[in-house]
C-alpha cells in the first residue's frame, strides 16, 4: 500500500487530481471536548441567554474549514459551497460534540475541511474556558461519513 | 465564575492584557492519532527510511502554532520564541503521540499555540494516510504543563 | 423574512450554494473618503507626479478583494476573474471616490468582494495621510450594481 | 507637508519607527450601517434571542483588527493587547453603529487596527442581510479618539 | 506592446480572464542556490539520513505555490490540481537546483505559482543553513516550460 | 558544524531564541531580474510617467517581507519596524536590481525578511511583464549586509 502523498523519491507531493471528475463532495466530521462541571456550566448558563462561546466556536469552525489548504501542507485549495455545524451537549459527561458538514463540487474530497473545522472549533471552546479548567480534553475527532468521488460513499462503522 | 472572554453584554472580547507583566511563558501540549495496522506500518516503514509523513506533520505543527491568533478568534498575536516537537510511537496501539512545546516572552500564555500546533500536526498525519484508513481517530489532545504569568506553574495531574 | 445565514437553531452558517448554477457574476461598489485641504493637496500634488498614495490604495483594494472570504466569516471562497478600479476626485469637497468592479464565474455573487476592496482601499488612503489629518471620514460605501445569478440585474436607485 | 509613507523618490515605504519609544497606545474608531426597516427588524428580532448577526460582526471585527498589517500595505505588525467592541442601535434611522477600541504597547499607534476592525465588522453585517436589502450604506467611519506616542491625546471634535 | 496589467490610466489591474476557456495548464520552473562547501556538506550528510533541510524546502515550496495569489498583487486565485518538486545536486558547484511543476484546470496559467514555489523553497534552504554561510546566492530562477491557454506550448530555449 | 534548525533526532525545529537579547537588527538584501529589450522598455517608458510596475513591485516587496514567518517554516514572527526599498536600473543589461532593507528590535535577525521581500518584489515584476518576455531570469539574490545580534556586523565581500 503506497502513501499517495509521497513521490518515488519518498518526498511529499500534492497529489495530481487533474484527471479526476468534478463531482459533488460531502463530508461530515465530529469531535468532542470534555471539561469539568464548572466550565460546562459557565458555557451552558451563558448559552441559555446568548451562547457566545458556542457561537464563537461555530464561526471559528467555519472560518477554519476555509483555511484548510493553508494549514495542511498537501491539501488542494477547494471552493467550498457549504459549511454547516451542529453542537450536541452531554450534560452528564460535561461534554460538547461539535459536528461540521462541508460540501463542494470538485475533484477531491472535503474530509480534511470538515475535520479542520471541527478541530479549530473545539480549540476555540478550549480557549474561551481555559481560565476555569486547565485539564480539558479534546477527543474523538473522526470522519462520520463522506460522499462523492471514485471511492463513493463511506459511513463510519 | 465569569467567562473572561465575554464582556458585560455577553459579547466576545479579546481580553485586555496590557497591564500584565512580560514573563517567560512555556506550554507543552500533546495529542494522539490511532489508525489501523496497515496505515501505521505505511508510516513506519517509510519513516525507517525518510520519515516524510512525520516530518511533514512536524513542519505543519510548527507553522500551525504560528497561525494560532489567526485561527482562534480571541487569541492575542504573540512573538513565539521557540517551537519544539516530539513524536512517540505506540506500536501495539497503532498510535502516534505528537508533543509540541512553545516558548514566548510575553503578556499571555502559549497553551493555545501548543494545542493548535498539536491539532494541525495530527490533521496532517491524517491527511497523508487517509487513503489507507478512513476510520482513524484523533484523541487525547491536552495541555501537559505550562509556566509563567500570574497563575504560575501548572502540571496536569 | 428569514436571514439566510442562520440555521434553524439561529446559528450562523455558510449558505449552501451547491445546487446553484455557475453564471457570470459582476458587482461594482464604491465608497468615499473626505479629508482636509492639506491632506487632499498632499495626495494630489504627489499624484501629479507619481501618484503613489492612490496607486498603493488601488493595489490594496485589489489584494483586499481577493481576501474577502478570509475576512467575512460566511463568505464563500471564489475564483475572481477580474478586478478593476477607478478613482474620482472631488476637489471642492476634498474627497476621493474609489470604485471597484469584480467579475467571477461562480455560484454566488461578488458584491462582498467589491465592497471589501473598496473598504481596504479607502483605509489605505487613510493610513497614508493620517499624519496630516486625523479627522478624515470614510463614507458612502455602497453597491452600485450587480449582475448574474437567480436574482438577476440590480442597479442602485 | 510631506507624506510620511513616501521616500525621497516618491515611492511608498514602511515608516521607520525603530527609534520611537514603546508607549501604551489606545485608539477608538466607529462606523455605521444604515438599512431598510425589514433588514433592521430581521437583525433585531433575531438579536432579541441570540443575536448571531451582531455576534458574528463582533467576532469578524476582532479578527479583522488582528489582520490590519496584512491588509494595509504600509502598516507595521503590532502585538495588540486588547480589542473591545460595542454596538449602538438607532431604531428610527434603521442604523447600527459599531465601535472598536484597540490597545497595544508599542512604537506606533493602533488607529488603523480600530478602523479596520470597524470596516470588517460592518461589512459582515452587510453580508448577512444583503439578501433582504441591496441598498444599505456603510458610512461615518471615523477615529473617535487616540492616546499614546509623541503626538499625545486626540479627541475628535 | 502594452502592459496587460495596466489600465488606460496606467493603474495596475487584475486582468479580465472571464472570457477565456478553461484548459489544462502546466508550468515548470526552476532555480538554484549556491553555497560554500561546509554548508553543502551539512545538508548532504544530513540528507543521507533523513534529509530534513530539503524535505522542509519541498514542503515550503508546495505551500508557497498555494499562496501565490496572496503574494503577487495582480495574480488570480487558482485551484491548483498538482504540485510536484524535484531537487538536483551539483556537488562540484555546491549547488542545489529546485524544480517545481504545477498543474491546474483554469483560465490563466500557473507559471507564477511554479516560480513562487521555487523562490520560497530556495529561501527555506537559505534560512536553514544561513548560520554556516552568509554569502549564499539564489540564482537562475526561470520558467522551464509551460502548456495550455491561448499562447500554447512554450519551452525555454 | 551542526544545522541549528534540526534537533537531535534530525527533525526540523524553530530555534530557541528566548535567552537572546533584544538588539537593533538591520539587514539589506538585493536581487536582479533580467529581461529582453522590449520588456525593459515597456516598464521604463511607463515608469517615466507613473511607474506602476515598479511601484507595484515595491508594495509587494514590503507586504512580502511582512509575510516571511508565514512562508519560511522555521522563521520566527517578528515586529518589523521599517522596510525601505530601492531599485537600480542597468539599461545595457536590461536589468532591474531591487534592494530591500529591513529593521527590527528583536531577538533574531531580519535577513530572511529582506530576502523574502526581494524575492516577492522580483516575482511581481516578472508577473507584470511575462506577456512580453517568457525568458526572464531572476538572479543574484544575496544578503548585502546585516547588523545586530551576537554575530555582529556582516558585509558581503
Amino acid at each position: 500500500m503506497n502513501l499517495t502523498h509521497l513521490d518515488e523519491k519518498n518526498r511529499p507531493k500534492m497529489v495530481d487530481v487533474s484527471q479526476k471528475n468534478i463531482t459533488q463532495r460531502i463530508a461530515k466530521a465530529s469531535g468532542m471536548i470534555t471539561m469539568n462541571k464548572e466550565a460546562f456550566k459557565a458555557i451552558k448558563e451563558n448559552s441559555a441567554k446568548k451562547g457566545p462561546v458556542l457561537q464563537t466556536a461555530i464561526i471559528a469552525a467555519i472560518m477554519g474549514a476555509k483555511k484548510t489548504s493553508e494549514l495542511i501542507p498537501m491539501c488542494h485549495p477547494l471552493m467550498i459551497s457549504k459549511v454547516e455545524t451542529d453542537i450536541e451537549e452531554f450534560s452528564d459527561a460535561c461534554t460538547f460534540k461539535l459536528i461540521v458538514c462541508v460540501k463542494c463540487e470538485g475533484k477531491t474530497g472535503v474530509e480534511m475541511e470538515a475535520l479542520t473545522g471541527v478541530s479549530i472549533g473545539l480549540l476555540t471552546i478550549y480557549d474561551m474556558v481555559k481560565a476555569i479548567d486547565k485539564e480539558m480534553t479534546i477527543h474523538q475527532i473522526i470522519l462520520e461519513n463522506k460522499e462523492g468521488g471514485k471511492s463513493g460513499k463511506f459511513v463510519r462503522s
